[in-house]
């Protein structure tokens, strides 16, 4: 099953069911897509009863799947990643066996086609391409096991981030908020069933295209997660519970070979530059460039339909 | 004006008035918190309409005065504190000139009388007096001077903290998860013009009496912050519009003369001790502990009303 939200001019906007091939959409018989997921036991069987889908879908007319939640939790669970950021950043290694994982702004993602706004292409802005998970309520102290059970949709992010800052923000151990502005959500929440083999193990297991200004920047794969989403639902859920409609991603999407597959953020390709040629040369993003995100299955449906946006400069 | 917020069974309550001294209310003519928050310019001068408040308050009905936000933003803006902070913790200095700030979970604040259900005493279960404020829609790249008109209210706030975990995630740089729980607020959210000369350069000129267990622990004064909280706002505003009701955090309330009003958290006495003494020697929370905050105001009123509630352990 697809689920989106269509913009309406409120914070939450109005869940829909979307067509197997994204194009058509019906209007879903819950109004929001929190409120399904608050009462997913009853709002699922009443969602999948939709069969017939009589508008057609632009993806303009779409907010995020989930446009603003009670909370967002981000891993960092790709090691290459993880490597390529301490070069990149200056930064020591990481000594920890732990799930890495920050908790970002959650009251507002940004839809699949709209524009970014960010104040200053002097903050070094990136992209970070991303799966994510978006669980129903999970008590604190629950298994990865048990944790499993509450992933409820599979989603697909694009976790904005400034890079000028991000090590500042490091250095105090106090994590990231200037760095983080929103994020961005692909127009599609799926249930994993939607995933068929892709979903193995709490991973994604599917390629994720990232194109920069039209041009191919990387094509990494989901699988290769130190942990898999239930791990980092049951590592968030440790101290405290979860509610309804949390968020958990993925950290951005990175495979250990990364110069066959590309990066699905600059700075991983900076420290690539930084080991391969002594310093950095791809520039971060500058206002009109475009960023375009998307996974395929293996009969090649665009699964969580596509990201594809502009970052704009802020109005002063 | 105190606003406040009984507890309905559902997550946002019934906001209230409350009288002066704090003893009754009055329902509001808005249902929310938040939805006052949202639409401030029309509820404001409707809520200081009532002035008959007929029914009779007991702090044990009470919620969180905002009982979830979708932003709560905390600082670190008492330099006693983190200098005390690294010595417990066995970090190195921060060195920044700018405010220290984390995002932490918001989707859920601890009414004054509620228990806090922590999963193990191991944990290292600390408290964390301080005061904060709540702002309306806060534009992106505002200044400190604009930021301070959109302070609208004033709470007293306990930021429940686990100390075993702290210094194991502020090693990461992504900031705290597991370490930072739910918070706690004290009954009454307050208009800034409520503390009269107290509220100086947007800092709360208060003392912040802090009881464990029945014993005066710490009773700093919330004067010394090296930002105010029109620098927090605009710093956390730096790169994202601050959605309506995001929660500023000042950071546990110290002073430079800790050894004479003594810590608004266990860990700051356990760094007191181990710079006097070599070692810490004051443990951290038991289940069952209490702990009680509260800040007079120089007439004697119990401006923000008391946090006092007790720790208990999560049912496994």
């Amino acid at each position: 099953m697809k689920l989106a939200t269509l913009k309406t001019g409120t914070p939450d906007g109005q869940l829909i069911i979307v067509s197997p091939d994204g194009t058509h959409y019906a209007p879903a018989p819950i109004a929001t897509m929190q409120a399904a997921m608050e009462n997913w036991a009853e709002a699922e069987p009443k969602l999948r009863a939709v069969s017939a889908f009589p508008h057609a879908l632009s993806p303009d007319q779409l907010a995020a799947p989930l446009p603003r939640a009670w909370q967002w939790l981000d891993g960092s669970a790709f090691e290459s990643h993880g490597e390529l950021m301490q070069i990149a950043f200056g930064l020591d290694p990481i000594d920890t066996d732990r799930p890495l994982m920050y908790q970002g702004m959650s009251d507002r993602f940004y839809g699949p086609h709209e524009d970014v706004i960010l104040p200053s292409e002097a903050d070094g802005i990136d992209f970070e391409g991303e799966f994510g998970v978006i669980v129903d309520a999970v008590p604190m102290g629950i298994s990865p096991q048990e944790a499993m059970k509450h992933i409820r949709l599979v989603v697909q992010i694009n976790d904005w981030s400034l890079r000028a800052i991000a090590p500042i923000e490091m250095k105090t151990g106090f994590g990231w908020v200037q760095a983080k502005p929103a994020c961005s959500m692909a127009p599609f929440a799926v249930t994993p069933e939607e995933l068929g083999d892709a979903w193995r193990d709490g991973r994604v297991c599917l390629d994720l295209a990232v194109d920069w200004n039209g041009q191919r920047f990387g094509n990494a794969n989901g699988a290769p997660m130190a942990f898999g989403f239930h791990e980092l639902v049951a590592h968030a859920a440790r101290t405290r519970h979860l509610v309804t409609g949390t968020i958990i991603g993925s950290g951005t999407v990175s495979n250990a070979n990364f110069r066959e597959v590309g990066s699905s953020c600059i700075s991983e390709r900076r420290g690539i530059e930084m080991v391969d040629e002594g310093a950095p040369k791809t520039p971060f993003m500058s206002f009109g460039d475009r960023v375009r995100m998307e996974a395929r299955t293996a009969e090649g449906g665009l699964l969580f339909g596509v990201i594809d946006q502009q970052v704009v400069a802020a109005l002063r």
